[in-house]
């Protein structure tokens, strides 16, 4: 290792495990970038030294060392276990660095830890940004997509540096300052969330034509290839296939067969309906996607319940028009997962006082990401031509897509029901389409009842105020002066 | 009012709203106790007195005047909105009471705010409960079901005042020591959540009569009057007739109809599912009718898709056949959202080391509650004949139904799909128990596209340890030293 004599990195990159390694190589890869890299343990430094000499990457052995390798402002991506890791290197970090640097956490944290870090680094002059990177391994070395937060000043350096590393789409670098502090992140959480419910949406639809059509994976993974190439064309459908192709070398049965069906997380999908919860924001569709998950991890439960009877079930008449059905049953639900994902940005934006972009956040989605997909490029069209939608499913050309496909839609619910193959985000999302469009709601009798035992008022559709029945009493209507 | 000489009362109640006033008024109402009463501003205490002289109660007007009306060790009941409020209320009492004596919270306190008050109190020597209170305005005068958590000491001094105003079923009243700190707080929170599900069903099952065979809102009564004679026989089946057969005095029309169809909550739902996620619990029936809350509370969205277009329904054929299919959807349906609300209390006692009797946690809530039902003594009964029962869906009573009733609940999720009318609970509930009797479920396939996209392994059905394939590589299996 060289002696360090005067600051020659750009850039330096905290925490080499794979997805630190893979950003910093990816870094390094870029003209312009000079990368400092530092890891806890020097072991993992030598090793990526070693590994990628073309990378010339510039070694540190201390955070002192680190950040004296650094041009001013200096800038550092965190690629670290989320949470205690993390502000532990944020500590490190703020000793050696100066007023104006900017210390960026390119880890899964949850954004109101990074709202409260920023606020803490922010009282240093340090500049802290939250930034969502999706892509896996492989997005972290050749592209990510990039949610960063923090200030518009430190995206005035960051944002050069980020935009030589991020997936481009169309000549568009898959990174836009998304808005201050938390918002990153915020947008990675929901991007994630979104990710769970597509993942279940495409488990559900192969489970459907498995079970109803008697299709072998090999066979369904050529129909996944097939619909890649229309209006579904995405990276998990690409990789869908794959994973169905795949022949397990031990036993000669498709692996899909022999791995095990309880479905782990990272708490990323966890995280985005709790949040949704607390916004008001029904996202049914990536709720029953992470319970979905949680239902397979059970195998106490799962055996239990094994005898418990279902439907005699009949096979499919029409398997074409069957598959054909689900493929547009995926379809709208997709679309009514994005809806709501978006609907919980917005309530996001609103409650934290982010200026979000929505149809910039759809754009940087396209590459990169797990979620990457053709049809992003109709969610950024949508809120171009309206950008105060309400709703994602009420713009033109998702209207046409529910349009069309909810009869086929409402018949894989229907013929799910009455196969016992169970499609909860398929159902959970017409349910929800159902829900929005209906002109008067059983929540009046709900709110009918919440008065009979609670007091709890309810309001009038023709009349303002606030009203209570006095159910115990004489059964007539009073005026309510305030509200239980 | 009388000049305070010794102590004279064997109980005490801090707040009068309504909730604390008709609770001290039923304490009152109990041979043997006597009632100390304060509340911050005096005039509500004058106004008790004034309007229930029967009640002879002992007022204070400040927190020293309270303690020392009370006998030791001195017991107090906090009905005071949750949050803040209460904190405060506690710091007083805690100045004014001694070690031994017992502060009990009757509110809603999300758990975990009871476990840390607990602490905190504990640590002076006083004993604090938190204790769920359920049966609205009318139960706590008349006799509530109650879930006080805190210590087996308290238990002693408390159980028999809790004991003489609780519900009485079966000779039984309607309170039981639920475990320590905030196991109280913990199963009264599950107890909301079934309770949003339960009332949520019941609506669907009403919307899809309306809508499914146009009868009106009185006929529809009638038919919850019929159906609270059988299976479903419950306080929210009764009350559900009597709102419904309520016609509004102003215009003539069925109240139902001029009520404004948006769902108010006051967060226990919401509190129950974040809490069942952090448990790794589907309560997946129980988030639908938090979500259904949260859709028909956004009139602006509905505004929007209120063009959106739905099916073209064809008129219900069989119209016996289809309210009696409806009634057994409810019902299986039901059973689904209370082994859901089991497990996530199984989860959470197994978290923070509780020891909760399942079986009398049922029996407690037969009286007094919002969700007290017939079918509850076969809850108990299930945890009777078999304590370590894995999901009460597979209880051979709960089987029983569940199989009797699957037929229907498969034509209606199927006929709710096709009539564009939402059920989201009941489509969650079938999707649920379709997912949990599952031989395989494609979990696997999601574990395989995670492997794929993120390097997170898999395990094998016919082997131990941890997988991954080499994807972007000859995609051979590797076995793998540590999970991702």
């Amino acid at each position: 290792m060289a002696e360090i004599t005067q600051p020659s990195a750009n850039i330096g990159v905290v925490g080499l495990a794979v997805m630190g390694s893979n950003l910093a190589r990816n870094l390094a890869s870029r003209e312009g970038n000079t990368v400092a890299i530092f890891n806890r343990s020097y072991e993992k430094t030598e090793t990526l030294l070693t590994e990628h000499p073309e990378a010339e990457f510039v070694p540190a052995k201390t955070y002192e060392e680190f950040a004296a390798s650094l041009q001013k402002p200096r800038t550092a991506i965190i690629m670290v276990q989320a949470g205690r890791g993390t502000d532990a290197v944020i500590d490190a970090l703020t000793e050696v660095f100066e007023p104006g640097d900017i210390i960026v956490d390119g880890g899964n944290a949850l954004f109101t830890d990074t709202i409260r870090r920023e606020k803490a680094v922010r009282e240093t002059g340090i500049n802290f940004v939250g930034a969502g990177i999706s892509g896996g391994e492989e997005g972290a070395l050749l592209g990510p997509s990039i949610m960063p937060g923090g200030s518009a000043e430190a995206w005035e350096t960051l944002g050069p540096i980020l935009k030589s590393i991020a997936a481009v789409v169309d000549g568009e670098p898959c990174v836009t300052h998304v808005g201050t502090d938390g918002a990153g992140h915020f947008v990675k959480m929901i991007h994630n969330g979104i990710e769970y419910a597509d993942m279940q949406l495409i488990g559900e639809a192969y489970d459907l034509i498995r079970r109803g059509t008697g299709k072998s994976p090999a066979e369904i993974a050529d129909i996944f290839t097939e619909w890649n190439k229309g209006e579904l064309e995405s990276y998990l459908i690409e990789i869908t296939a794959e994973v169905l192709r795949q022949v397990d070398e031990k036993t000669g049965k498709p692996l899909v067969d022999v791995i095990l069906d309880q479905a782990g997380s990272k708490g990323t999908g966890v995280w985005t309906v709790q949040t949704a919860l607390d916004l008001g924001i029904p996202v049914s569709g990536i709720a029953e996607a992470v319970f979905a998950r949680s239902v397979s991890s059970k195998p106490a439960q799962r055996a239990a319940a094994s005898a418990l009877p279902g439907p005699t079930a009949s096979p499919v008449e029409n398997v074409d028009a069957f598959i054909e059905g689900v493929r547009q049953a995926l379809y709208a639900s997709k679309v009514i997962a994005y809806s709501q994902g978006f609907d919980a940005i917005v309530a996001g934006a609103e409650q934290y006082n982010w200026d979000i972009k929505k149809g910039d956040i759809a754009k940087i989605w396209r590459g990169g990401c797990i979620i990457r997909a053709r049809f992003l490029n109709r969610i950024t069209d949508a809120y171009a031509e309206n950008p105060g939608l309400v709703s994602l499913v009420t713009a033109p050309f998702f209207t046409d897509v529910v349009t069309q496909a909810q009869d086929s839609w409402r018949n894989v619910v229907a013929d799910a029901a009455h196969a016992g193959i169970p499609a909860p985000v398929f159902a959970s999302s017409l349910s929800y389409y159902d829900s929005l469009r209906a002109d008067r709601l059983p929540a009046a009798l709900t709110q009918g009842q919440r008065d009979f035992f609670g007091a709890h008022t309810y309001k009038r559709v023709d009349m303002e105020g606030t009203f209570h029945t006095l159910w115990s009493g004489d059964r007539t209507e009073i005026e309510s002066v305030d509200s239980h």
